[in-house]
């Protein structure tokens, strides 16, 4: 399934020797067409690695023929050298699959600062290349990997005979991002550029762009989609839309169910806010409070680390007029001391928190996790 | 020493049995004049507790004959009571020691979302009042302690016979701040309300503003200067200033140095900015960057880290122009790959993270401190 669950798509996933421990390595997408349509959404962060810089200069023709991708290295602060590299990747890609090298984009995760071993990768994409094949979604999924348990696909098909799928690695965001996010959505639609890039951003922007682990950027994150046009339909914009929001929202969801170290899945919930930014931005302030974190993976209902959360903000709300809820017991109304805090089961997995701004109608979801010990264990050998 | 260093001031600090363990949790600090000039500086939280509120308010007239502070409750997002509490504690304190009750400023770390102990806390202020003594600066450095394992102190004593001193609790900042920062300075130059909220902002902007433990800012923080006039003398205004600087600073770095759960301190250095709010914002995204800060503690000199941090701000700089150096070692140049970052030795508890923007000629240092499982321990257990 994944990235070939849609019809005109092969793909791979293979060990190329990039990674030390043998792990699958490389994965490569490839879109057999009829179209070529494509469209990418890529990190805010100003620092951009090699291929980041790279594929966003061969998606403006809105055409791609096939994806690279490499975990066991980010190709990020790497130089001109480390743009060269890339150069290289597309350049192997390009050779062997007979099309052009502008029409191949490259993404990398991995540590930051350091070369990649172009002697194995280059001889791995030749390898990926012989493995290409309609069932090779899951193998390109796994190849991806780098912090993750376990690797993330998504489908959505619809009546009428078309279908978006997708992988993902790395549990963050588009925007910030913990480690690097990678995502390649698929769909044998046959739609232009231009609409393809009008479902991805509306989906990524309250999917992946509200998905925050760690409140950290990366210098790679990408998310791109290839249409194949191989299913011969023309879905109406909104249908489509729809199924890629929803591939978009399954695969933000297993990031967080997957984040390095995390044991709780936190939903943020803003109501009440006199506008969406303000919901969000609540929404993240909340989610990137770190005292908040760790109450949340010790099951403390700590209301007040939310409400001094929101008090850092610059949203319209009146302090005494604010209400939290944590999974649905109203432990703080308006602005002091709500329902008895022991009253909150955080027993679960998923816990669900409630701001209520009372300044309006508007609201947003974040999704976040806690902060554990196992985190900063994880975060503090990784390239050692 | 600590508020009683400086001629006209007495304090005192007891166990009132606000905090249930029995350890010291009031502290009361009284200026004897023969002045009574006083400023202040608060938390920019928009979720201020009662305390806050309240000491906002008696600090208009630029004078204060006493403060009262507690551990063991923050006071905050207490509603209607919470405040009537505080002023309670104003009111109890004026009586006892025959002056108004708009003349006590309140100060409580603790906590928040819970009603103080009004029955203990009372009582507590008169026997606090009883306690008063010269030489009770140490004591009322204790009694404002929470998480921190010890009081804080500083003193300067100019040449002229005049002394700045000083205690604070909490590893924090004013905004943000973890826990709550709650600091009282006192002296016995002779200088009226405007000269000391002049010195004490210029003091505050370079020195607790600038210490960020773990960028969650406080509902509580609070920083009072209390001058007595008691030396006679009126100093140069450059001569105070840089006292109360001075005093700060060695505050702001205890502070850190005893931050909840931390293993390292570290001094972020933006070099080459090209204004100074440029390198304030960014040393502050380093500071605030959970997977660096994790990063820290693994004694890992992970660059690239830094570099993904920088890129999330708006200074001026050009991604390969950056340079990084971790404790010297220059291991960024170019916004790529520089000294070989075998070179950094990470034993010590101090770290340098020098970031240069190569934008300008500006400077700024921020201080902060790794990410540990110890704190992550430290605050998911700290309500329950």
């Amino acid at each position: 399934m994944s990235v070939t669950a849609a019809k005109g798509f092969a793909a791979a996933g293979i060990a190329a020797g990039i990674k030390e421990n043998g792990n699958p390595d490389l994965a490569l997408v490839v879109n057999r067409g009829p179209r070529r349509a494509a469209a990418g959404v890529f990190t805010s962060n100003r620092v951009k690695a090699a291929p980041v810089l790279w594929s966003e200069q061969v998606l403006k023709t809105g055409e791609l023929a096939a994806v690279v991708l490499n975990s066991g290295g980010a190709n990020a602060c790497t130089g001109p050298q480390g743009f060269q590299d890339t150069h290289a990747t597309a350049e192997k890609a390009a050779e062997v699959l007979g099309v052009g090298a502008g029409e191949v984009a490259v993404a990398s995760t991995g540590l930051i600062g350091v070369l990649l071993p172009m002697d194995k990768l280059l001889p791995g994409v030749e390898k990926a290349a012989a493995e290409l094949s309609e069932h090779g979604g899951e193998k390109a999924a796994i190849a991806i990997k780098t912090t993750d348990t376990v690797h993330k696909t998504a489908v959505v098909t619809h009546a009428e005979g078309w279908t978006v799928g997708g992988m993902a690695k790395g549990a963050g965001m588009l925007a910030p991002g913990l480690a690097t996010m990678l995502v390649v959505l698929t769909t044998d639609a046959d739609l232009d550029a231009p609409e393809l890039d009008k479902a991805l951003r509306a989906a990524t922007r309250v999917t992946f762009d509200r998905v925050d682990s760690d409140g950290c950027m990366s210098t790679n994150d990408t998310v791109l989609l290839l249409a194949s046009g191989a299913s011969g339909t023309t879905p109406a914009y909104d249908d489509f839309a729809d199924a890629v929001r929803e591939v978009c929202d399954s695969l933000g969801r297993q990031l967080i169910g997957d984040a390095e170290g995390a044991s709780k899945d936190i939903r943020v919930e803003v109501v009440g806010a006199a506008s969406e930014s303000d919901a969000v931005e609540v929404g993240r302030s909340i989610a990137r409070n770190n005292l908040l974190k760790c109450a949340i993976h010790g099951e403390d209902p700590n209301w007040g680390r939310v409400l001094s959360a929101i008090g850092t903000t610059g949203a319209a709300f009146e302090p005494d007029r604010l209400g939290v809820a944590i999974n649905g017991v109203w432990v703080c109304r308006n602005g002091s001391i709500g329902e008895d805090r022991a009253l909150v089961d955080m027993r679960y997995r998923e816990v669900t928190i409630t701001a209520d701004l009372a300044a309006g109608t508007e609201s947003a979801v974040i999704w976040t996790n806690d902060l554990t010990a196992d985190y900063v264990h994880e975060n503090s050998a990784y390239s050692s």
